[in-house]
């Protein structure tokens, strides 16, 4: 099954107590494109770029396979940039600087061959942006969706209409606690998905996610990894992961759902080992498989003897 | 297998956003013995009361079928105290009240005929006490521990000799980040192993449980329970069905740790549904089964179809 992938694709400075890139690929889209790339041979990136991005980032994603007809090179500008510092545990960060250049401006077309994808996935941009990629597409068969405090907090309108048309929202823990205005997380799951959402997936870090989706709740481990070298972009490859393991499935069961949240927590896991997306690039698909197995095994409660 | 208790027994003032007990029963050996009581008939706490303690509270323990020849009474006092108030999230609470009253002289005396005992459960007191129960008994078959930030602050000495001697030692958190000097939880489990405990409990609360024993992490969810009531005496109640299980089965296997985890997990869940130990008092044993299934179900992970 196709994916269509809409979000950032940037450049990003970033610090982490254990090394340092003034400039490297980064952006929502690149991380979701990148990682559904290990799932499908049918992924299809919608972003802008300015006139900086460099022709070796495009081979990075040309080499994964992504399909770029809907990578729009604006020569007017440079391409978004972000830059953080994190904090000593990572838990936080502080932004550095933002640039936004031809992201500003950015308005998703969606390429004729492109609008019959079947799995859209909305990385985190305005919701009247991706409300505006919803009105471009024909009949998808999931729609999956991610947002941030700052559109909750400054584009709540927009954001509700947006949700009404999703199928799939993958928020963190503080995020579902503001949109529902619940602390208790069960109680907020109700609440959102009453907002359109048939699933929701809550990401709580360092602690897992838990997936609600029909009747049932699942309750996913985080991996102990033993050196966290750089969150960025952990949340979008935890998307990308689930997204491309559903589209190359292609079942939406509880129980196939369950496996995208595993594959999305095994690809998150594999990102946060080295800075931006550099364990990302060329990872052995054996080692997916492998990583799958060690989630089962540390979360397996034994029946009785 | 024969199951020691030894730890404080109290009344508790406790103000939740949902209810308040001017008073009532508490203390961690009183959790820690009606919980085991589920999975033991031969559960002995050690302890002391003042001339204030109820009949009835006497009643409720005995009724659990738990031997009190070691609780004793001390008249020339009363009963420990605490007094609290829980915030709107229950993630954090004020102490209202606390007078030590006969417990501030408490010296552990374990009676002879249970000495012997196979499994003995240190309940959160001060170190040195912990150390004298030790003294005391005779070549147990296994030790738990508990302790909290009070005693790796300002008891250190005599918690790094308890724990050479201790065989399990279940702490939260933010405990073990304090003791080992390490915020990442699994190098802070190898740092603290390193001190005695062969097996480490790590609780994060409303995100489950680390159980790390042999070779292996056990990442145990948490129940999406959706009214907490009153948090209160849950960590002690995690113990009491992670030991109860353990001496009723007497198998120390990984396997059965993580079963025992569960169960631990699973008496925490019923515990915080009501207000103190409440919800404890008269669980149906089958319900404690059915709940330990809804765990398993809760975070099983599916194979490849």
């Amino acid at each position: 099954m196709s994916i269509l992938v809409v979000g950032s694709v940037a450049y990003d400075g970033i610090e982490t107590p254990f090394g340092k890139r003034d400039r490297i690929l980064g952006g929502s889209a690149t991380y979701l494109s990148i990682t559904s790339s290990y799932f499908s041979d049918d992924v299809n990136l919608v972003g802008v770029v300015g006139n900086d991005f460099a022709e070796s980032d495009i081979e990075i994603l040309r080499k994964r396979g992504i399909n770029l007809d809907g990578l729009k090179i604006d020569n007017s500008g440079k391409t978004f940039f972000w830059a953080g510092k994190y904090h000593f545990d990572l838990n936080s960060r502080d932004t550095l600087d933002t640039q936004l250049n031809v992201f500003e401006t950015f308005q998703p077309e969606i390429p004729a061959n492109l609008r019959k994808s079947d799995y859209v996935c909305l990385g985190n941009i305005a919701p009247a942006l991706q409300s505006m990629v919803l009105d471009q597409v024909d009949n998808p068969k999931l729609v999956i969706c991610d947002t941030m405090n700052f559109w909750i907090e400054g584009a709540r309108e927009d954001l509700i209409k947006t949700l009404e048309r999703v199928d799939v929202l993958i928020i963190n823990d503080s995020e579902a606690r503001e949109l529902s205005g619940e602390p208790n997380l069960v109680k907020a799951a109700a609440i959102i998905r009453d907002m359109g959402p048939d699933t929701l997936i809550i990401k709580k870090g360092e602690h897992g996610a838990l997936l609600f989706t029909g009747n049932e709740i699942f309750s996913a481990p985080a991996f102990p990894v033993l050196d966290i070298f750089d969150p960025t972009g952990a949340g979008d490859t935890f998307m990308g992961g689930f997204v491309g393991w559903l589209a190359n499935s292609d079942d939406l069961s509880p129980e196939n759902m369950r496996r995208a949240v595993i594959y999305g927590s095994v690809m998150a896991s594999f990102c946060v080992e080295k800075i931006g997306p550099e364990r990302l690039i060329d990872l052995a698909e054996d080692a997916v498989r492998v990583r799958y197995e060690a989630f089962k095994e540390l979360s397996e409660i034994p029946g009785h003897a």
